[in-house]
């Protein structure tokens, strides 16, 4: 049977490699059409995990994972067996070195794995955000080197991803798909493989504009957010606060969309996507300057919310060494648990430079987790009148809804608000 | 009768100070509520056109007109004649100075006018976009120099107008106003007055927030026009268009909306309005990054469209000096007749001083109008195979519905396309 008949019939296997925020969500929807799926980590702890029903995600329950593995998936980390499955799906991280450059790493890694496998009658589509560019610059080569012509022995796709965890509006089957492909037989390929699990399948002209469509979409978040981070400052300098202002201009039925200010941007997509247009572009001699400017403007709101602090407790005679400040919600977004890029660990670290006597409480992050490039040895603290008048400063850097807010509002000394909590307050600090 | 009691009953007579864009629709609104509207404009010729039934704007039929008038409407020159009113909203234009500052100067010559006849009871509406502040740092002396204390005898509020003409789903009744009053009283008269013709109206807690709100909007649209443009050009160079990479784009059902670059942009608000906020900043010692950045790239898009024409001529063979151009659409966006900051003009001057022989075909414009800043002899080219074939660039700058593209496509030597009209055309100039 060709690709087309084994998708067809549903006698095709789709190995996803990568079994992350979006590896999971993916390799669960295609198992629920009836495709068998097998899944890749080089982490045995995670293909053990997923094999024994266990989710490693949190918003992930474990049915869904129980689900996964009666219609018929495994985990495993021997990429050889990427020779049994007929579509290879990578949603592997594509971060940035310390250098804010792009870091392929993993996707080089994973197509080293499954180099020596690559067989004919295969689909290979990259899902990681990426330079456009990518795949026909990294990836492609990797087929002509194993005598594989693209297009006509394999296909060649790249199809950005658009999970949106904890979203209750949208799911994997609901997010319309983009699809380019490197040729017009690898497109119509890969958007019958996307069309048997996805409602609506995008077909773009090529592999480049397909990489290109998500780093827009990412970028114009990066830009909007930071758009409202400056105007943020800009407000509170005139002594207007710049969430009713948003709020009445999204009142605005046309022409509009709010995006709102906080303590900077958190995440593995909206801090990091856009610099690898930024990477890319130098290439072409032309400098990303909204790019730069809201990564700036962004990257700078740690610190603007320190200074607002440290002016507070100054008013209140009180420097912000040796002061006890308590951060409250350290996720990088509300309701998750989710801490990749956080702004707050960021004020945590400013403020510890400062020599703040610092605690943190977060419903969805009981220990502050082993990070690469932070570390706090701290527990969450369980709010309670008590302890929370027992900090000189409260500062609300993620808003989960578990907080009791009136709670804190009675009972703090001072709060410092990032996310327009606290509205027409005059004792609350906008930060 | 009090303020509220007049309103109540529809005894109270409105005055519009400024019979335009903004003036008109809101005139023909309150008159349909039963309210008696007086007009004022500087201009005899617009009192005497709306007196006889004719309407000075191509999207408002003379019809319109007639129903004001039949409902009581009367335009006047004598702003003495204030004084007949209960409530006075003020719509005049608010634009820049030849160095990019606010030009306040017909709001002050309105207060001018009608300051000797302000009167006990009457209520004061700034609509026009502007700074921060203007409401109570302009506006508000007016009131104590006339021995009237605003809140108690007066009352005075900023309510910013969010006119869209041409839009075909929102119109003044439905599109929510946004109302800031200088104390509690204002806010509740302006409330009352704009609630008794709009459907949907928004207190907001202060005439400067409501003055930031309108430039919040505007600042908005201007950022985001400026992110695709810049996005363009990126794009452009790394082969991509960007049309269909945000047509893509927009399939993702959150966190994205959908700006289409263009030649620049255009209009009486978006290259204005910002520049607002960034002259009162000045006074807080804050640089406006974002509105500064989007200014740049912006302004710098009719010399980008020159180029690629001028790289497309010599492709050819032909120096753009002496060569016949014709610039397709000049009002400022499609289907109108609003000439007001067209990027298409500064383009049409662009060419013009590297020499080209210029001609326009607008549908909507049959001769180029005076205009304080621009002047082209110039009448609008009728279009047809012979006419078309004539010229050796067409220049597509305002995408005006009633173009015919595909006999352009067909009989033109060369399209340079501003506006993603021609799409996956390799002989087409993407700009």
């Amino acid at each position: 049977m060709d690709f087309s008949e084994l998708i067809a019939t549903k006698a095709a296997k789709v190995g996803i490699l990568g079994l992350g925020y979006v590896g999971i969500p993916l390799a669960h929807r295609i198992s629920e059409v009836g495709l068998r799926v097998l899944g890749f980590d080089i982490l045995e702890k995670r293909a053990d995990d997923l094999n024994s029903g266990k989710s490693p995600i949190k918003h992930i329950p474990d049915a869904s994972i129980s689900q996964m593995l009666e219609a018929g998936f495994e985990a495993t980390t021997d990429f050889s067996r990427s020779s049994e499955c007929d579509a290879l799906i990578i949603c592997v991280p594509t971060p940035l070195d310390k250098s804010r450059e792009p870091d392929l790493s993993f996707v080089v890694e994973t197509m080293d794995s499954i180099a020596p496998y690559l067989r004919k009658g295969q689909l290979l589509s990259l899902e990681s955000t990426t330079w456009p560019g990518t795949t026909k610059e990294v990836l492609l080569p990797y087929f002509s080197k194993a005598g594989l012509e693209v297009g006509k022995d394999c296909y060649l796709v790249y199809s950005p991803e658009r999970e949106d965890p904890g979203n209750p509006n949208f799911h994997t089957r609901t997010i319309p798909k983009v699809v380019g492909g490197h040729s017009p037989h690898c497109l119509e390929a890969g958007l019958q493989l996307y069309g048997t699990f996805i409602d609506h399948v995008v077909p773009i002209s090529s592999t480049d504009a397909a990489e290109m469509v998500k780093l827009l979409e990412n970028i114009h978040r990066s830009i909007n957010i930071g758009l409202v981070n400056e105007m943020k400052v800009i407000a509170d300098a005139m002594g207007l606060d710049i969430f009713e202002i948003i709020d009445a201009a999204k009142t605005k039925p046309f022409g509009f969309t709010a995006y709102y200010p906080g303590p900077g941007i958190g995440g593995h997509c909206i801090p990091i996507d856009p610099f690898y247009l930024t990477w890319k572009a130098r290439e072409f001699g032309i400098h990303t300057r909204f790019i730069e400017l809201a990564g700036e403007i962004n990257a700078a709101m740690p610190q603007y919310v320190v200074d607002k602090t440290v002016k507070a407790l100054n008013e209140a005679g009180k420097p912000l060494k040796g002061a006890k400040v308590l951060a409250l919600g350290i996720a990088y977004k509300r309701d998750v648990d989710d801490m990749r890029e956080s702004p707050s660990v960021f004020v945590m670290e400013i403020l510890r430079d400062w020599g703040a006597d610092i605690s943190y409480s977060d419903p969805n992050v009981p220990v502050f987790p082993k990070m690469r490039e932070h570390r706090f040895d701290l527990t969450s603290v369980d709010l309670s009148p008590e302890t929370v008048a027992d900090y000189d400063a409260v500062l609300l850097l993620t808003d989960h809804n578990a907080f009791d807010y009136e709670m804190i509002k009675k009972h703090a000394k001072l709060i410092v608000d990032t996310r327009g909590k606290f509205r027409n307050d005059s004792e609350v600090v906008r930060a």
